[in-house]
Protein backbone atom coordinates (compact mmCIF):
# COMPACT_ATOMS: atom_id res chain seq x y z
CA UNK A 1 0.00 0.00 0.00
CA UNK A 2 1.52 3.80 -0.83
CA UNK A 3 -0.10 5.78 1.73
CA UNK A 4 0.41 9.75 2.16
CA UNK A 5 -0.84 12.39 4.96
CA UNK A 6 -2.49 15.73 3.45
CA UNK A 7 -3.40 19.09 6.00
CA UNK A 8 -6.58 19.59 6.17
CA UNK A 9 -8.50 22.34 8.17
CA UNK A 10 -5.04 22.30 10.65
CA UNK A 11 -4.90 18.62 10.96
CA UNK A 12 -3.41 15.56 9.40
CA UNK A 13 -5.03 13.23 6.98
CA UNK A 14 -4.70 10.03 5.60
CA UNK A 15 -4.52 9.13 2.20
CA UNK A 16 -4.06 6.20 0.42
CA UNK A 17 -3.17 6.67 -3.28
CA UNK A 18 -5.08 4.12 -5.80
CA UNK A 19 -4.30 3.87 -9.19
CA UNK A 20 -7.50 6.35 -10.03
CA UNK A 21 -6.83 8.62 -7.51
CA UNK A 22 -6.48 9.36 -3.79
CA UNK A 23 -8.55 8.17 -0.94
CA UNK A 24 -9.22 10.51 2.13
CA UNK A 25 -9.69 7.51 4.36
CA UNK A 26 -11.60 9.70 7.24
CA UNK A 27 -14.10 11.42 4.72
CA UNK A 28 -14.74 7.23 3.16
CA UNK A 29 -15.06 6.14 6.99
CA UNK A 30 -18.06 9.14 7.51
CA UNK A 31 -20.14 7.81 4.85
CA UNK A 32 -18.92 3.89 4.99
CA UNK A 33 -18.51 3.57 8.43
CA UNK A 34 -15.96 0.42 9.75
CA UNK A 35 -14.66 -0.93 12.55
CA UNK A 36 -10.75 -1.17 13.62
CA UNK A 37 -9.62 0.89 10.31
CA UNK A 38 -6.88 3.73 11.54
CA UNK A 39 -8.56 7.18 10.71
CA UNK A 40 -5.18 9.29 10.80
CA UNK A 41 -1.46 8.63 10.03
CA UNK A 42 -0.32 8.48 13.58
CA UNK A 43 -3.01 6.37 14.74
CA UNK A 44 -2.05 3.65 11.22
CA UNK A 45 1.71 3.85 12.24
CA UNK A 46 0.67 3.00 16.18
CA UNK A 47 -1.71 -0.17 15.02
CA UNK A 48 0.94 -2.24 14.09
CA UNK A 49 0.10 -5.13 10.83
CA UNK A 50 -3.46 -5.69 12.41
CA UNK A 51 -4.55 -1.56 11.38
CA UNK A 52 -2.67 -2.05 7.82
CA UNK A 53 -4.32 -5.05 7.19
CA UNK A 54 -7.81 -3.30 8.54
CA UNK A 55 -7.05 -0.19 6.02
CA UNK A 56 -6.47 -2.81 2.69
CA UNK A 57 -9.34 -4.83 3.67
CA UNK A 58 -11.82 -1.39 3.44
CA UNK A 59 -10.13 -0.29 0.49
CA UNK A 60 -11.11 -3.50 -0.98
CA UNK A 61 -14.49 -3.50 0.65
CA UNK A 62 -14.76 0.13 -0.85
CA UNK A 63 -13.75 -1.77 -4.77
CA UNK A 64 -16.47 -3.94 -3.76
CA UNK A 65 -18.77 -1.31 -3.33
CA UNK A 66 -17.65 1.23 -5.72
CA UNK A 67 -15.31 3.44 -4.97
CA UNK A 68 -15.99 6.79 -3.48
CA UNK A 69 -14.63 10.35 -4.98
CA UNK A 70 -11.43 10.41 -5.24
CA UNK A 71 -8.86 13.01 -5.36
CA UNK A 72 -6.18 13.91 -7.93
CA UNK A 73 -2.77 14.66 -6.83
CA UNK A 74 -3.07 18.22 -7.59
CA UNK A 75 -6.08 19.15 -4.87
CA UNK A 76 -4.09 17.87 -2.17
CA UNK A 77 -2.32 19.65 0.15
CA UNK A 78 0.75 17.34 0.83
CA UNK A 79 2.11 17.06 4.66
CA UNK A 80 5.10 14.46 4.85
CA UNK A 81 3.79 11.35 4.69
CA UNK A 82 4.90 10.35 8.07
CA UNK A 83 3.88 14.07 9.70
CA UNK A 84 5.36 13.71 13.21
CA UNK A 85 8.31 11.00 13.39
CA UNK A 86 9.52 10.41 16.75
CA UNK A 87 13.52 9.46 16.18
CA UNK A 88 15.22 10.89 12.89
CA UNK A 89 17.86 8.76 12.65
CA UNK A 90 20.84 9.65 10.37
CA UNK A 91 23.28 7.21 8.75
CA UNK A 92 26.27 8.65 7.46
CA UNK A 93 28.78 7.74 4.58
CA UNK A 94 26.71 4.28 4.03
CA UNK A 95 27.17 4.05 0.16
CA UNK A 96 30.71 3.00 -1.02
CA UNK A 97 31.16 5.63 -3.88
CA UNK A 98 29.58 8.79 -1.30
CA UNK A 99 32.32 7.30 0.88
CA UNK A 100 34.77 7.34 -1.77
CA UNK A 101 33.99 10.99 -3.44
CA UNK A 102 33.84 12.18 0.17
CA UNK A 103 37.63 10.78 0.72
CA UNK A 104 37.12 8.92 4.14
CA UNK A 105 37.29 5.69 4.46
CA UNK A 106 34.15 2.44 4.83
CA UNK A 107 32.92 3.13 8.77
CA UNK A 108 33.45 -0.19 10.46
CA UNK A 109 29.84 0.42 12.17
CA UNK A 110 27.14 2.27 10.97
CA UNK A 111 27.86 5.91 11.59
CA UNK A 112 24.98 7.71 13.61
CA UNK A 113 23.78 11.65 13.72
CA UNK A 114 20.42 13.10 14.12
CA UNK A 115 18.16 15.65 13.24
CA UNK A 116 15.32 16.81 15.15
CA UNK A 117 11.13 17.25 14.29
CA UNK A 118 11.97 21.17 12.87
CA UNK A 119 12.69 19.49 9.76
CA UNK A 120 9.66 17.49 8.17
CA UNK A 121 8.65 18.69 5.49
CA UNK A 122 6.23 17.12 2.64
CA UNK A 123 5.90 17.24 -0.96
CA UNK A 124 6.07 20.26 -2.65
CA UNK A 125 6.89 22.31 0.36
CA UNK A 126 9.12 25.23 0.01
CA UNK A 127 12.39 24.79 1.77
CA UNK A 128 14.44 28.01 3.15
CA UNK A 129 18.11 28.72 2.44
CA UNK A 130 18.77 30.30 6.20
CA UNK A 131 20.68 33.16 7.27
CA UNK A 132 24.19 32.17 7.20
CA UNK A 133 25.10 29.14 5.19
CA UNK A 134 26.24 29.65 1.64
CA UNK A 135 26.52 25.75 1.50
CA UNK A 136 23.01 24.17 1.07
CA UNK A 137 23.09 20.49 -0.43
CA UNK A 138 21.19 17.74 -1.52
CA UNK A 139 21.34 14.15 -0.86
CA UNK A 140 18.89 11.31 -1.46
CA UNK A 141 18.21 8.74 0.86
CA UNK A 142 15.86 5.95 1.56
CA UNK A 143 14.20 6.38 4.55
CA UNK A 144 12.73 3.57 6.87
CA UNK A 145 9.79 3.81 8.77
CA UNK A 146 9.41 1.84 11.60
CA UNK A 147 6.17 0.04 12.38
CA UNK A 148 6.80 -1.76 15.29
CA UNK A 149 8.88 -1.31 18.87
CA UNK A 150 12.10 -2.97 18.54
CA UNK A 151 14.85 -3.62 21.10
CA UNK A 152 17.75 -5.63 20.33
CA UNK A 153 16.72 -7.68 17.24
CA UNK A 154 18.35 -9.80 15.06
CA UNK A 155 19.15 -8.75 11.92
CA UNK A 156 17.72 -11.81 10.42
CA UNK A 157 14.20 -10.55 11.98
CA UNK A 158 15.22 -6.60 11.79
CA UNK A 159 12.91 -6.20 8.82
CA UNK A 160 9.79 -7.20 10.35
CA UNK A 161 9.73 -4.62 12.33
CA UNK A 162 9.38 -1.90 8.97
CA UNK A 163 6.45 -0.81 8.16
CA UNK A 164 7.24 0.72 5.31
CA UNK A 165 9.86 3.38 3.44
CA UNK A 166 10.10 6.47 1.92
CA UNK A 167 11.97 8.73 -0.15
CA UNK A 168 13.48 11.78 1.92
CA UNK A 169 16.32 14.56 0.85
CA UNK A 170 18.84 14.79 3.80
CA UNK A 171 19.48 18.27 3.11
CA UNK A 172 22.49 19.90 4.63
CA UNK A 173 24.29 23.01 5.51
CA UNK A 174 27.65 21.78 4.63
CA UNK A 175 29.74 24.59 6.09
CA UNK A 176 27.26 24.33 9.31
CA UNK A 177 27.89 20.48 9.46
CA UNK A 178 31.42 20.72 9.27
CA UNK A 179 32.10 23.87 12.07
CA UNK A 180 32.20 21.63 14.80
CA UNK A 181 33.38 18.04 14.99
CA UNK A 182 29.88 16.85 15.55
CA UNK A 183 27.77 16.94 12.17
CA UNK A 184 23.92 17.75 13.44
CA UNK A 185 24.05 21.57 13.32
CA UNK A 186 24.24 21.78 9.31
CA UNK A 187 21.56 18.53 9.12
CA UNK A 188 18.86 20.05 11.50
CA UNK A 189 17.72 23.73 10.13
CA UNK A 190 13.77 23.97 10.20
CA UNK A 191 12.32 22.57 6.87
CA UNK A 192 15.73 20.29 6.29
CA UNK A 193 13.72 16.75 6.09
CA UNK A 194 11.35 16.52 3.19
CA UNK A 195 9.95 13.28 2.99
CA UNK A 196 7.34 11.42 0.81
CA UNK A 197 5.27 11.29 -1.22
CA UNK A 198 4.14 8.42 0.28
CA UNK A 199 5.07 6.09 2.79
CA UNK A 200 5.04 2.53 0.85
CA UNK A 201 4.74 -0.67 3.09
CA UNK A 202 7.22 -3.16 3.41
CA UNK A 203 5.64 -5.92 1.31
CA UNK A 204 4.69 -3.61 -1.75
CA UNK A 205 8.32 -2.85 -1.75
CA UNK A 206 9.89 -6.51 -1.64
CA UNK A 207 13.91 -5.96 -1.10
CA UNK A 208 15.16 -2.56 -0.06
CA UNK A 209 18.78 -3.72 -1.36
CA UNK A 210 18.02 -3.21 -5.30
CA UNK A 211 16.05 0.49 -5.57
CA UNK A 212 17.15 2.73 -8.17
CA UNK A 213 17.89 6.14 -5.98
CA UNK A 214 17.91 9.68 -8.37
CA UNK A 215 18.13 13.44 -7.78
CA UNK A 216 17.31 16.33 -10.15
CA UNK A 217 18.72 19.80 -9.66
CA UNK A 218 16.41 22.18 -12.04
CA UNK A 219 15.99 18.90 -13.91
CA UNK A 220 19.74 18.16 -14.17
CA UNK A 221 20.59 14.66 -12.57
CA UNK A 222 23.01 14.38 -9.89
CA UNK A 223 22.79 11.61 -8.28
CA UNK A 224 21.94 7.90 -9.80
CA UNK A 225 22.58 5.28 -7.48
CA UNK A 226 21.69 1.77 -6.07
CA UNK A 227 20.99 0.40 -2.35
CA UNK A 228 22.97 -2.04 -3.64
CA UNK A 229 26.00 0.37 -2.89
CA UNK A 230 24.83 0.60 0.96
CA UNK A 231 27.63 -0.69 3.13
CA UNK A 232 25.20 -1.78 6.01
CA UNK A 233 21.65 -2.66 4.63
CA UNK A 234 18.77 -1.77 6.04
CA UNK A 235 18.66 -4.91 7.96
CA UNK A 236 21.84 -4.31 9.39
CA UNK A 237 21.25 -0.73 10.46
CA UNK A 238 17.58 -1.71 11.79
CA UNK A 239 19.43 -4.30 14.14
CA UNK A 240 22.33 -2.32 14.49
CA UNK A 241 20.07 0.69 16.07
CA UNK A 242 18.05 -1.46 18.21
CA UNK A 243 20.74 -2.61 19.94
CA UNK A 244 21.68 0.77 21.35
CA UNK A 245 18.51 2.75 21.75
CA UNK A 246 14.83 1.32 21.50
CA UNK A 247 12.88 2.00 18.53
CA UNK A 248 9.59 2.91 18.20
CA UNK A 249 6.51 3.11 15.59
CA UNK A 250 6.52 6.33 14.12
CA UNK A 251 10.39 6.34 13.92
CA UNK A 252 12.41 7.21 11.15
CA UNK A 253 15.52 6.15 9.58
CA UNK A 254 17.54 7.98 6.78
CA UNK A 255 20.08 5.36 5.49
CA UNK A 256 22.57 7.29 3.85
CA UNK A 257 22.87 8.47 0.42
CA UNK A 258 25.28 8.20 -2.62
CA UNK A 259 27.68 9.99 -4.22
CA UNK A 260 26.71 13.21 -6.10
CA UNK A 261 26.23 15.73 -3.93
CA UNK A 262 27.74 19.25 -4.32
CA UNK A 263 30.48 18.17 -1.17
CA UNK A 264 31.49 15.21 -3.36
CA UNK A 265 33.10 17.61 -6.32
CA UNK A 266 36.49 19.04 -6.17
CA UNK A 267 36.12 22.92 -3.89
CA UNK A 268 36.45 24.61 -7.17
CA UNK A 269 33.33 22.99 -8.69
CA UNK A 270 31.20 23.43 -6.03
CA UNK A 271 27.99 25.20 -6.46
CA UNK A 272 25.70 24.93 -3.99
CA UNK A 273 22.24 25.17 -3.58
CA UNK A 274 20.14 28.88 -4.03
CA UNK A 275 17.22 30.39 -3.95
CA UNK A 276 14.55 29.49 -6.46
CA UNK A 277 16.43 25.74 -7.14
CA UNK A 278 13.96 23.34 -7.62
CA UNK A 279 15.20 19.83 -6.22
CA UNK A 280 13.89 15.97 -7.04
CA UNK A 281 14.35 13.02 -5.28
CA UNK A 282 13.25 9.78 -6.61
CA UNK A 283 13.39 6.04 -5.85
CA UNK A 284 12.11 3.02 -7.30
CA UNK A 285 8.47 2.33 -6.26
CA UNK A 286 8.23 5.36 -4.25
CA UNK A 287 8.03 7.97 -6.37
CA UNK A 288 9.60 11.48 -6.76
CA UNK A 289 9.43 14.25 -3.97
CA UNK A 290 9.73 17.61 -5.17
CA UNK A 291 10.87 20.88 -3.42
CA UNK A 292 11.65 24.28 -3.94
CA UNK A 293 14.37 26.43 -1.98
CA UNK A 294 13.40 29.58 -1.23
CA UNK B 1 7.64 28.50 41.16
CA UNK B 2 9.59 24.83 41.40
CA UNK B 3 7.08 22.18 39.79
CA UNK B 4 7.28 18.30 38.91
CA UNK B 5 5.83 15.39 37.30
CA UNK B 6 4.06 13.00 39.05
CA UNK B 7 2.58 9.31 37.33
CA UNK B 8 -0.93 8.18 38.49
CA UNK B 9 -2.53 6.16 36.36
CA UNK B 10 -0.58 6.19 33.25
CA UNK B 11 -1.12 9.67 32.84
CA UNK B 12 1.22 12.61 33.70
CA UNK B 13 0.03 14.90 36.54
CA UNK B 14 1.22 18.14 37.65
CA UNK B 15 2.63 18.88 40.62
CA UNK B 16 3.63 22.31 42.78
CA UNK B 17 6.41 21.58 45.25
CA UNK B 18 5.59 24.33 47.99
CA UNK B 19 7.40 24.09 51.49
CA UNK B 20 4.35 22.71 52.78
CA UNK B 21 4.41 19.22 50.30
CA UNK B 22 3.50 18.87 46.68
CA UNK B 23 0.27 20.37 45.50
CA UNK B 24 -1.53 17.93 43.02
CA UNK B 25 -3.19 20.29 40.37
CA UNK B 26 -5.38 18.17 39.19
CA UNK B 27 -6.74 16.92 41.89
CA UNK B 28 -7.25 20.27 43.40
CA UNK B 29 -9.11 21.96 40.23
CA UNK B 30 -11.57 19.09 40.71
CA UNK B 31 -12.65 20.37 44.10
CA UNK B 32 -11.48 24.08 43.42
CA UNK B 33 -12.32 24.85 39.48
CA UNK B 34 -10.65 28.03 37.99
CA UNK B 35 -10.43 29.13 34.66
CA UNK B 36 -7.04 29.40 32.59
CA UNK B 37 -4.97 26.89 34.82
CA UNK B 38 -2.79 24.54 33.18
CA UNK B 39 -4.12 21.31 34.43
CA UNK B 40 -0.84 19.07 33.02
CA UNK B 41 2.78 19.83 32.84
CA UNK B 42 2.54 19.71 28.73
CA UNK B 43 0.02 22.35 28.92
CA UNK B 44 1.68 24.34 31.48
CA UNK B 45 4.45 24.67 28.97
CA UNK B 46 2.81 25.19 25.88
CA UNK B 47 0.71 28.00 27.80
CA UNK B 48 3.42 30.50 27.89
CA UNK B 49 3.84 33.15 30.40
CA UNK B 50 -0.23 33.28 30.73
CA UNK B 51 -0.58 29.75 32.09
CA UNK B 52 2.00 30.17 34.74
CA UNK B 53 0.81 33.13 35.91
CA UNK B 54 -2.45 31.64 36.21
CA UNK B 55 -1.03 28.98 37.97
CA UNK B 56 0.81 31.08 40.28
CA UNK B 57 -2.22 33.40 40.89
CA UNK B 58 -4.24 29.92 41.57
CA UNK B 59 -1.88 28.43 44.33
CA UNK B 60 -2.32 32.25 45.90
CA UNK B 61 -5.71 31.94 46.25
CA UNK B 62 -5.79 28.63 47.54
CA UNK B 63 -3.76 29.56 50.66
CA UNK B 64 -6.33 32.04 50.99
CA UNK B 65 -8.94 29.60 50.83
CA UNK B 66 -6.94 27.19 53.17
CA UNK B 67 -4.27 24.47 50.84
CA UNK B 68 -5.98 20.78 50.49
CA UNK B 69 -4.35 18.01 51.10
CA UNK B 70 -0.72 18.24 50.33
CA UNK B 71 1.55 15.38 49.17
CA UNK B 72 4.83 13.92 50.76
CA UNK B 73 7.68 13.47 48.71
CA UNK B 74 7.93 9.75 49.17
CA UNK B 75 3.67 9.80 47.85
CA UNK B 76 4.75 10.69 44.59
CA UNK B 77 5.11 8.47 41.87
CA UNK B 78 8.00 10.66 40.33
CA UNK B 79 8.37 11.13 36.02
CA UNK B 80 10.67 13.10 34.22
CA UNK B 81 9.97 16.60 35.18
CA UNK B 82 9.76 17.39 31.71
CA UNK B 83 7.91 14.39 30.57
CA UNK B 84 8.09 14.97 26.72
CA UNK B 85 10.60 17.13 25.85
CA UNK B 86 10.54 18.08 21.90
CA UNK B 87 14.24 18.22 21.18
CA UNK B 88 17.16 17.56 23.70
CA UNK B 89 19.89 19.77 22.74
CA UNK B 90 23.00 18.83 23.99
CA UNK B 91 26.19 21.50 24.55
CA UNK B 92 29.74 19.80 24.52
CA UNK B 93 32.81 20.80 26.32
CA UNK B 94 31.49 23.90 27.57
CA UNK B 95 33.44 24.19 30.86
CA UNK B 96 36.64 25.47 30.80
CA UNK B 97 38.06 22.65 33.19
CA UNK B 98 36.07 19.43 31.63
CA UNK B 99 37.64 20.84 28.18
CA UNK B 100 41.12 20.97 30.05
CA UNK B 101 40.69 17.47 31.92
CA UNK B 102 39.33 16.40 28.51
CA UNK B 103 42.62 17.61 27.01
CA UNK B 104 40.57 19.36 24.49
CA UNK B 105 40.53 23.06 23.28
CA UNK B 106 37.74 24.93 24.11
CA UNK B 107 34.93 24.90 21.33
CA UNK B 108 35.12 29.03 19.43
CA UNK B 109 31.54 27.88 18.94
CA UNK B 110 28.87 25.84 20.85
CA UNK B 111 29.13 22.29 19.76
CA UNK B 112 25.86 20.57 19.82
CA UNK B 113 24.57 16.55 19.51
CA UNK B 114 21.94 14.99 20.54
CA UNK B 115 19.42 12.66 22.92
CA UNK B 116 16.55 11.10 21.53
CA UNK B 117 12.93 11.25 23.76
CA UNK B 118 13.75 7.51 24.86
CA UNK B 119 16.48 8.72 27.07
CA UNK B 120 14.01 10.84 29.71
CA UNK B 121 13.62 9.32 33.02
CA UNK B 122 12.19 10.76 35.77
CA UNK B 123 14.04 11.11 40.33
CA UNK B 124 14.45 7.78 41.55
CA UNK B 125 14.22 5.73 37.94
CA UNK B 126 16.77 2.95 37.77
CA UNK B 127 19.07 3.06 34.76
CA UNK B 128 19.51 -0.14 33.38
CA UNK B 129 22.94 -0.22 31.60
CA UNK B 130 22.97 -1.65 28.33
CA UNK B 131 24.76 -4.63 26.57
CA UNK B 132 27.37 -4.02 25.14
CA UNK B 133 28.81 -1.51 26.82
CA UNK B 134 31.31 -1.26 29.40
CA UNK B 135 31.71 2.61 30.18
CA UNK B 136 28.64 4.35 31.43
CA UNK B 137 29.67 7.84 33.01
CA UNK B 138 27.67 11.00 35.04
CA UNK B 139 27.89 13.91 34.01
CA UNK B 140 25.69 16.63 35.71
CA UNK B 141 24.12 19.34 33.53
CA UNK B 142 22.18 22.44 34.52
CA UNK B 143 19.08 22.04 31.78
CA UNK B 144 17.67 24.67 29.58
CA UNK B 145 13.35 23.96 29.33
CA UNK B 146 12.31 26.66 26.64
CA UNK B 147 8.66 28.09 27.30
CA UNK B 148 8.39 30.24 23.89
CA UNK B 149 8.57 30.10 20.62
CA UNK B 150 12.33 30.88 19.73
CA UNK B 151 14.02 31.41 16.10
CA UNK B 152 16.76 33.90 15.54
CA UNK B 153 16.33 35.44 19.05
CA UNK B 154 19.33 37.99 20.66
CA UNK B 155 21.67 36.93 23.35
CA UNK B 156 20.54 40.34 24.76
CA UNK B 157 16.78 38.66 24.94
CA UNK B 158 17.40 34.84 24.80
CA UNK B 159 16.31 34.39 28.20
CA UNK B 160 13.09 35.69 28.28
CA UNK B 161 12.16 32.78 26.23
CA UNK B 162 13.38 30.24 28.67
CA UNK B 163 10.53 28.84 30.72
CA UNK B 164 13.26 27.43 33.19
CA UNK B 165 16.06 25.13 34.64
CA UNK B 166 16.25 21.43 36.02
CA UNK B 167 19.09 19.29 36.83
CA UNK B 168 20.23 16.81 34.28
CA UNK B 169 22.51 13.84 34.55
CA UNK B 170 23.59 13.27 30.73
CA UNK B 171 24.51 9.65 31.53
CA UNK B 172 26.99 8.81 28.74
CA UNK B 173 28.55 5.35 27.19
CA UNK B 174 32.14 6.37 26.31
CA UNK B 175 33.02 3.52 24.24
CA UNK B 176 29.98 4.12 22.43
CA UNK B 177 30.45 7.86 22.03
CA UNK B 178 33.70 7.25 21.01
CA UNK B 179 33.46 4.66 18.50
CA UNK B 180 32.76 6.81 15.51
CA UNK B 181 33.38 10.29 14.68
CA UNK B 182 29.81 11.16 15.80
CA UNK B 183 29.01 11.01 19.78
CA UNK B 184 25.28 10.49 19.65
CA UNK B 185 25.20 6.54 20.07
CA UNK B 186 26.80 7.07 23.55
CA UNK B 187 24.73 9.23 24.72
CA UNK B 188 21.02 8.08 23.72
CA UNK B 189 20.40 4.53 25.02
CA UNK B 190 17.08 4.25 27.04
CA UNK B 191 16.65 6.45 30.43
CA UNK B 192 20.31 8.07 29.69
CA UNK B 193 19.03 11.31 30.55
CA UNK B 194 17.32 11.50 34.07
CA UNK B 195 15.74 15.10 34.52
CA UNK B 196 14.38 16.55 37.72
CA UNK B 197 13.50 16.78 40.56
CA UNK B 198 11.63 19.86 39.60
CA UNK B 199 11.40 22.66 36.92
CA UNK B 200 12.00 26.01 38.67
CA UNK B 201 11.28 28.41 36.57
CA UNK B 202 13.46 31.31 35.69
CA UNK B 203 12.07 33.91 37.89
CA UNK B 204 12.48 32.06 41.00
CA UNK B 205 16.44 30.94 39.73
CA UNK B 206 17.46 34.47 38.76
CA UNK B 207 20.89 34.36 37.22
CA UNK B 208 21.56 30.89 35.78
CA UNK B 209 25.75 31.55 35.73
CA UNK B 210 26.23 31.76 39.13
CA UNK B 211 25.07 28.02 40.12
CA UNK B 212 26.72 25.17 41.96
CA UNK B 213 26.46 21.89 40.78
CA UNK B 214 27.72 18.91 42.08
CA UNK B 215 27.87 14.88 41.28
CA UNK B 216 27.86 12.25 44.15
CA UNK B 217 28.31 8.44 43.39
CA UNK B 218 27.48 5.94 45.94
CA UNK B 219 27.62 9.42 48.29
CA UNK B 220 31.29 10.49 47.08
CA UNK B 221 31.58 13.76 45.86
CA UNK B 222 32.62 13.88 42.23
CA UNK B 223 32.10 16.88 40.61
CA UNK B 224 31.72 20.20 42.10
CA UNK B 225 31.86 23.16 40.03
CA UNK B 226 29.69 26.49 39.45
CA UNK B 227 27.74 27.46 36.04
CA UNK B 228 30.01 30.25 36.01
CA UNK B 229 32.78 28.22 34.55
CA UNK B 230 31.00 27.54 31.22
CA UNK B 231 32.64 29.26 28.08
CA UNK B 232 29.19 29.83 26.53
CA UNK B 233 26.91 31.39 28.98
CA UNK B 234 23.15 29.88 28.94
CA UNK B 235 21.89 33.58 26.74
CA UNK B 236 24.74 32.78 24.43
CA UNK B 237 24.02 28.95 23.44
CA UNK B 238 19.73 29.77 23.46
CA UNK B 239 20.26 32.55 21.08
CA UNK B 240 22.90 30.39 19.14
CA UNK B 241 21.01 27.31 18.40
CA UNK B 242 18.00 29.81 17.83
CA UNK B 243 19.53 31.20 14.66
CA UNK B 244 20.20 27.49 13.61
CA UNK B 245 16.45 25.87 14.38
CA UNK B 246 13.45 27.19 15.83
CA UNK B 247 13.51 25.86 19.77
CA UNK B 248 9.32 25.30 20.67
CA UNK B 249 7.99 25.36 23.98
CA UNK B 250 9.35 22.15 26.00
CA UNK B 251 12.27 21.58 24.16
CA UNK B 252 15.14 21.04 26.89
CA UNK B 253 19.14 22.00 26.04
CA UNK B 254 21.86 20.53 28.36
CA UNK B 255 24.63 22.93 28.66
CA UNK B 256 27.43 20.63 29.45
CA UNK B 257 29.17 19.17 32.12
CA UNK B 258 32.19 20.56 34.66
CA UNK B 259 34.93 18.13 35.32
CA UNK B 260 35.26 15.29 37.42
CA UNK B 261 33.68 12.54 35.22
CA UNK B 262 35.39 9.62 35.17
CA UNK B 263 36.35 9.95 31.73
CA UNK B 264 38.52 12.65 32.50
CA UNK B 265 40.67 10.66 34.73
CA UNK B 266 44.22 8.71 33.86
CA UNK B 267 42.70 5.71 32.15
CA UNK B 268 44.01 3.46 34.59
CA UNK B 269 42.27 5.46 37.18
CA UNK B 270 38.71 5.13 35.32
CA UNK B 271 35.86 3.16 37.43
CA UNK B 272 32.99 3.48 35.40
CA UNK B 273 29.40 3.03 36.85
CA UNK B 274 28.25 -0.51 37.14
CA UNK B 275 25.23 -2.52 38.35
CA UNK B 276 24.30 -0.92 42.20
CA UNK B 277 25.69 1.77 41.92
CA UNK B 278 23.85 5.22 42.91
CA UNK B 279 24.14 8.67 41.56
CA UNK B 280 22.83 12.20 42.75
CA UNK B 281 23.57 14.98 40.46
CA UNK B 282 22.29 18.43 42.47
CA UNK B 283 22.19 22.01 41.37
CA UNK B 284 21.96 25.23 43.78
CA UNK B 285 17.57 26.13 43.53
CA UNK B 286 16.85 22.92 41.40
CA UNK B 287 17.32 20.45 44.01
CA UNK B 288 19.30 16.75 43.52
CA UNK B 289 17.96 13.88 41.23
CA UNK B 290 19.12 10.62 42.36
CA UNK B 291 19.13 7.55 40.28
CA UNK B 292 20.42 4.13 40.57
CA UNK B 293 22.29 2.03 37.73
CA UNK B 294 21.20 -1.67 37.15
Amino acid sequence: MKWLTMKKNGAHRLGVQLEEGVLDVEASLASHPADGVPIEPTALLQSGTQGLQALADYVSELRRLGLPKLLAADEIDWAACVPKPGKIICVGLNYRKHADESKLPYPPVPLLFSKYGNTIAGQGADICIPEGTAEVDYEVELGIVIGLKAASVDEQKALDYVHGYCAVNDVSARDWQMRTSQWMLGKTADGFCPIGPYTVTADEVGDPQNLGLRTWVNGELRQNSNTKDMIFSCAEIVSYVSRHMTLEPGDLILTGTPEGVVFGLPPERRVYLKSGDVVSVEIDKLGKLTNRFV
